[in-house]
């Protein structure tokens, strides 16, 4: 499997992709998730994959290709954020089709980000099928691949109006989650950030296996936590075994 | 869906379940998936549901049905807590076939935990399949249901070392992360704790929808975490851009 997620909030975007695929247990490498297109002060597209291996590289290889050529739908041409949504979900099909016909084993969802000259910041989810959905003021992260174990942290601490680093540090906390709870998730983990306007992507960072901060994060997270545990209101069984039925059966 | 926890740890044992129950999102029920029979001083079991309704209510029908007709494999005289699991294994199997012959949308888990004289406190996982796991010296806690969720907390958390007190605020945090991020898991929530043995079950809590006491763990869980962020490491950006390849494309 993969994590990636991306948090879209006032001040920016912020990426965070884990690097490992896998084909059965004993089928496990290491390929970066995240691919980022940029022209310094015109464009900054970012695009996290999640799904067949075979079908992502399809992908992320056509987008190249059609970059180097100049193609009207490609990355170096669109017009907007929305556009090269859709362009990503069309070779996405076109790439599940290619060799097999398509299928579900084939299947493959992408988030694509960033920010075009004249457009807003945005980022879109495009599901296998090719459609695609985007953020919203309620909704500002969108997840692929393993999700859930590292959701809980970011439906508390993502919003709207928080900045880039803490969103950096949200989602690296999701990551280290992830990979605690699934074996399938693991590093290296690379980390973008885009500021709103900027369109420079100045922070892409891969924090490597043997990462002293990774582990600095982790034990310090853990900590915290502990720390945490010891500031929670204590639960009043005083009052809870009035509560309920005291029969030896209920 | 469902989400019960049981947490062994050398002090006891701890439950958390909740009490949603749905089949399709206009077909919402409450029902409590914990059901607790005892007898002090000579055994207490403790069981938590999850999957068809249909199934873990004719399971829990039978079983007490068996405690009343005082059944040789029944709660009441079962000699041992890997007995007990084996019978709500076998029970679950024939509620499965009972009216249907079977099927994966007739399947249901268990939890079964607890003591009985003479033996060790210990906790067994029942598959739909009937067979069964328990937990050991590094898997401290067992989980049914919509589990990812809440599943990064308990890594963290449990060991066989912690009080009763934080295994409880563990899984109530566990279960409040996976409500919140999953409408399919919902109040009330019950918690119970079992003292290693006691033979006795002296604390049992139901926290309602409306609980003033899971609002507030709420609340001061989410201020931990913001102020948790604030003690993380900040992210060595100004080595960052060193290490990535600085072109435009990568």
């Amino acid at each position: 499997m993969t994590y990636c997620v991306a948090i879209r909030m006032d001040a920016g975007l912020c990426f965070v992709s884990d690097s490992r695929t896998n084909a059965g247990l004993d089928n496990v490498s290491t390929y970066s998730k995240m691919y980022a297109y940029g022209v310094p002060g015109e464009r900054q597209l970012v695009v996290l994959s999640s799904g067949n291996l075979a079908t992502t590289q399809g992908v992320i290889g056509q987008i190249k290709k059609d970059v180097k050529q100049g193609s009207v739908e490609g990355f170096s041409r669109v017009r907007s954020l929305e556009e090269a949504a859709d362009y990503v979900g069309a070779v996405s099909l076109q790439q599940q089709a290619k060799h097999t016909g398509g299928g579900k084993s084939f299947e493959a969802s992408f988030i694509i980000g960033g920010q075009i000259q004249g457009g807003k910041h945005a980022a879109f989810l495009i599901y296998p099928q090719g459609n695609h959905i985007t953020t919203s003021r309620d909704t500002s992260f969108l997840q692929i691949g393993e999700s859930k174990y590292g959701k809980p942290i970011l439906d508390r601490m993502i919003s709207q109006d928080i900045p880039l680093e803490t969103a950096a540090l949200s989602g690296l906390v999701s990551m280290d989650s992830t990979m605690r709870s699934n074996l399938s998730v693991g590093p290296p983990i690379e980390v973008l950030m885009y500021y709103t306007n900027s369109l420079l992507v100045e922070r892409r960072y891969r924090f490597e296996d043997s990462s002293e901060y990774l582990r600095k994060l982790n034990a310090a997270w853990d900590k915290s936590l502990r720390e945490a545990f010891g500031k929670m209101p204590p639960i009043a069984w005083s009052q809870a075994w009035d509560q309920v039925d005291s029969a030896s059966e209920n």
